[in-house]
């Protein structure tokens, strides 16, 4: 697997470009990608049972399993809009539809930014009037689609003969009033869009739904892949590299979480079942107690057992825990391992900017992996001072 | 109702008493609660998976739903600390039935603090040798059982010719490093054991239960109740005043959450189910997103539908809700009130330590009530800065 600098720029037949059309004082908030022909296509949507207006059109625009471009905005989400936010969403596509020739349930909308407000449909009118001359001219689109993140999230790797191009957003599970968790990801493999959607559902699984800044799953999280079906690719082999872009970038949004100093990887295994192991691995990332335990450098064992006790995991045996901390045996059976020495384990987390939970339960062969952050006084400032 | 001040001291036929034994550097440590006579006793114990040594013996114990005396520490939870644990756990029961010329099979044991170290039995030893002597001679149980509580919580009510006393401790469900919410209360009135337990449970769950300060829960949660039979009571009536007992102490631990500067009662109606409405008032003060807008001051109702719509409840129409803050309403069918005034709710909110969240799913007629409390720097300090 090699990685490519840049991100779609480098699957040929697709384009896309970000801009700044006025939704946000300064920063760019409007992206396009746009591939030259139809692609397969799939979503995943968030669970939160109060979704955005874009979602609903998504939605319907994907029942056929086929899409050729993505419209983004920032600055505002088009949550809580009622009918008017869903007939803007509707305009956005039909708008960017003519301005590209082609079909307005071929495109893919998605908003992102504070919960409430109208879209600025003057300001999006203006941006796509002349947009297809525009594509191409910049690799943009994963910064224009960024509300609070310190930095876009982008990633690129091509192997087996095809190439995956994939950025997401997102800093907090829903960010300072801002909403959302965004991914797109584009490839030249010709993978059927049935199986498509299967795949992206299962890598999803193990990479997005593996990570948490706060458990606030935003109203409009969605990931989306179009695969244009240029290069011939073996489903494992596609399978292989698609979830290990979903990883890669899982993993940047996890570390650029609101406040964040440190990234928490969480590894489970012996669990007695892949559901138990799950629970298990997202239950230390989830943990309020846990995350500011990282962020002190405090090695809290303690913390750890009352985390994994509350998982709702269904085969725990507290007598058989083992608990490591980058590598350092912390817990042995359930209780302090012989040798456990805090300041060592306090300097060592000090030290370091990524911290490896690792769980063994002993109860089976079942293993997970989950992704977090620490979290810091700032985390409640950034919270807490935004003012709608 | 009448509230009476003090605790135990005013339920005839209960002595207890608080000190100093020394596991803690200055501050009482060391509680223990004798009724004359055997009580029918019951007890709601932590979900965790993992669970402390002193709830392991103290089941045992109730399984005959009847108890004498409650002995507690602080400074030391005596959780993961393996089969010397128990028989610690153990011999502190035998030894405080020794010296108070009980059973030790009715005697109740609880232990809140730092998860790990083994408990002192020197200092419990020494502690527990002429305690009989003690008992009546302070009102100090509450305030011995406090960990990181700022101050100590205690209630007592006398009506329908009864008396309950109770008190509470516990500041997060987990305080730094400190394991626990533990709440002791004792009646006069005569309730047989099994309804007495049957009603706890009910209780429990419409108070403790729906109290969040960080989701977190403990490995040694426990509520116990204690009746000595004294005055016939009717079980309508004592069920009424139980649960308002249990609702004022779990107000108090609420309202002293770490770092809390307000306290939040979420309310939920128009509930399809009893069980929607206790998931959506609960998920209102469990989402950090809503405690940091809380703190904030700002109406930030896109965090409220956010929360509620990851609530779980089944039957949610997101243009159907309606939400009031502290009796002003800001959300209507699903998207912002007319006359919403954001300005004038945030003065409001500055103005009040007491933040009411009222929402109303109108798809049914079911309702539930939460508390919780904002989420400052202080409850990251607070628990970043302790260290093992």
């Amino acid at each position: 697997m090699k990685h490519l600098t840049g991100c779609f720029s480098n699957v040929e037949g697709f384009s896309s470009v970000g801009k700044h059309v006025g939704i946000k004082p300064a920063d760019k908030d409007f992206a396009v990608l746009l591939s030259d022909s139809v692609c397969t296509a799939a979503a995943v949507y968030t669970r939160n049972q109060i979704q955005g207006a874009p979602l609903q059109v998504t939605k319907e625009h994907l029942t056929n399993n086929s899409a050729q471009a993505i419209v983004v905005n920032s600055g505002v989400a088009n949550v809580a809009t009622g009918r008017k936010g869903v007939d803007n969403a509707v305009k956005t596509t039909e708008l960017l539809a003519a301005e590209l020739g082609i079909k307005a349930d071929d495109v893919i909308v998605a908003s992102t930014g504070v919960i409430g407000p109208q879209l600025p449909m003057d300001k999006i009118t203006a941006g796509i009037t002349g947009i297809k001359q525009e594509l191409g001219s910049n690799e943009d689109f994963a910064e224009a689609i960024c509300t609070t993140d310190t930095h876009k999230k982008e990633v690129c790797v091509t192997a087996y003969g095809f190439t995956i191009a994939g950025c997401a957003k997102g800093a907090g599970m829903i960010a300072p009033n801002m909403a959302t968790m965004l991914s797109f990801i584009a490839t030249d493999a010709a993978i059927d869009g049935q199986e498509l959607s299967a795949l992206l559902h299962d890598c999803v699984d193990a990479s997005f739904n593996m990570m948490s800044i706060d458990m606030d799953t935003s109203t409009s999280d969605m990931v989306v892949v179009m695969a244009n079906g240029r290069v011939q690719a073996d489903t494992k082999q596609f399978r292989e590299v698609l979830q290990y872009v979903c990883q890669e970038l899982a993993k940047m949004v996890a570390r650029d979480g609101e406040g964040a100093t440190k990234l928490i990887i969480s590894e489970t295994r012996g669990a007695h079942s892949q559901s138990d192991a799950r629970k298990v691995a997202r239950s230390i990332v989830a943990s309020n107690l846990v995350k500011t335990a990282v962020y002190g450098n405090d090695p809290n064992w303690g913390r750890l057992m009352m985390a994994l006790g509350n998982s709702g995991a269904e085969q725990i045996n507290q007598d058989t825990i083992q608990i490591w901390i980058n590598q350092n045996l912390i817990v042995e059976n359930g209780a302090a391992a012989p040798g456990y020495d805090a300041e060592k384990l306090t300097a060592l987390l000090a030290d370091n900017e990524e911290v490896t939970i690792t769980i063994d339960l002993q109860q089976g062969s079942d293993s997970a992996t989950a992704y977090g952050c620490d979290m810091s006084e700032d985390y409640v400032k950034i919270n807490a001072e935004y003012t709608t």
